[in-house]
């Protein structure tokens, strides 16, 4: 049973990314559960293992594996029965060690923003205290490295997947996009009339790689670089802002 | 003249919300740039020196007071005037100062959403090589506080104004929206038939006020709410997410 979760964003790949609030929590956890392995991404792992030390915590460390998600289910079933089977193995994991205080995770970007660990944590019987720490987004990260802004002067912008834009297109009317989940570099299925491109990958590592430009001009250059950065760390990561003018 | 500017995200209230990057950066500036009044918002002039005590810099602090905005203009040509007049006011507070080092400036949020810090730094001549010091946003400080994710799962989101809500209504399709920037409670024009509304002001400040519900059966607290806490601080800053089912 655990009585308190704090799920603690960390931002996107920089140890400097973590708030003053982040490393407080971190400090005043019991335990941190963290993921152990089968995430294919082993930097991150040791990222994760960077800022608990970083943290000066002295809370208890445990481990957990993911889960395989099953192929052979309909998308939205399948992150269901995911979600299901990550919350059996925190509470197996744990096994007791949670009577000792707060349980803390550490969740890449924002624990808002495409991430299931609020989820998650609506399913563990009985339901504890879930607390958030804000964390910067990888939104935030990219516009950072390019120093630009999000919106136009009173303008929207949609946040959208690669699996949206593939599907749906350009959203109607839209002047900004933000597209994340997309291992496709989807952006290639638009028109790209009129329209510029801030691509990075990595963002807040040393390894990180920017791009940007008109789309028709850079596109090709984008999917170069990320097939070519992907091949060589096994992993990427990678999120593009799109302007239409 | 200034050669490095650096613009810090300080997140929404809490200087617990400042990351390590953050700190470190105000520890390196030689200046920092502060506005000192015209916004009515005493509060956040004190939460800016208390983040500039808390980070320990000897930086040397120099201050300069906003432009009032000519109401005579339509709205976009008011922007533009603004911004060259606080460009040209940020050149004449530092007058040689700026040579000492890099120059800081402490951004609310984060500096690439609805910030006009990036635009008015492209005014300054010659040109600053600009960086950006990402910081946690008030749409991060509204779902920590409501422990809801933004997005639903594969889901979209819209970030928009209450301008733009007020003008255009709903945006043609969507699920989720951000307000920001609403000083007029612009809900109030929607229809509110299966619609859910997460609000925050405040967020990240001992003051900070939640309500979330149904828009029907929340609506009027929320105005409410508003029209008092406004009163009594003199100044609010207040955000919404809305879903529709």
């Amino acid at each position: 049973m655990i009585q308190d979760l704090w799920l603690i964003g960390i931002g996107t790949g920089s140890p400097a990314h973590v708030t003053c609030e982040g490393m407080q929590a971190l400090r005043e956890a019991a335990v941190i559960l963290v993921p152990q392995k089968g995430t294919g991404k082993d930097d991150l792992a040791e990222l994760r293992h960077r800022i608990i030390t970083a943290s000066g915590t002295t809370a208890r460390v445990i481990g957990f594996d993911y889960p395989v998600r099953d192929p052979e289910l309909p998308y939205l079933e399948r992150v269901e029965a995911w979600h299901d089977e990550i919350a059996r193995r925190w509470q197996a994991a744990l096994d007791g060690a949670a009577q000792a205080g707060p349980v803390a995770l550490l969740v890449w970007g924002d624990p808002s923003l495409y991430d299931s660990t609020i989820r998650i944590a609506a399913r563990l019987d009985p339901r504890p205290a879930v607390r958030v720490v804000p964390g910067i987004t990888a939104i935030q990260a990219l516009t950072a490295a390019h120093a630009i802004p999000l919106n136009t002067v009173n303008g929207a912008v949609e946040i959208t997947t690669g699996r949206r834009l593939r599907d749906h297109g350009w959203p109607a009317g839209a002047e900004t996009v933000v597209v994340m989940l997309d291992g496709e570099c989807s952006f290639q299925n638009l028109d790209p009339t009129g329209m510029t491109i801030w691509w990075g990958a990595f963002l807040g590592m040393p390894e990180q790689i920017l791009h940007h430009g008109d789309l028709a001009g850079v596109s090709d250059r984008i999917i170069a670089t990320r097939l070519a950065a992907r091949a060589e760390h096994g992993w990427i990561m990678d999120i593009y802002l799109l302007r239409k003018a």
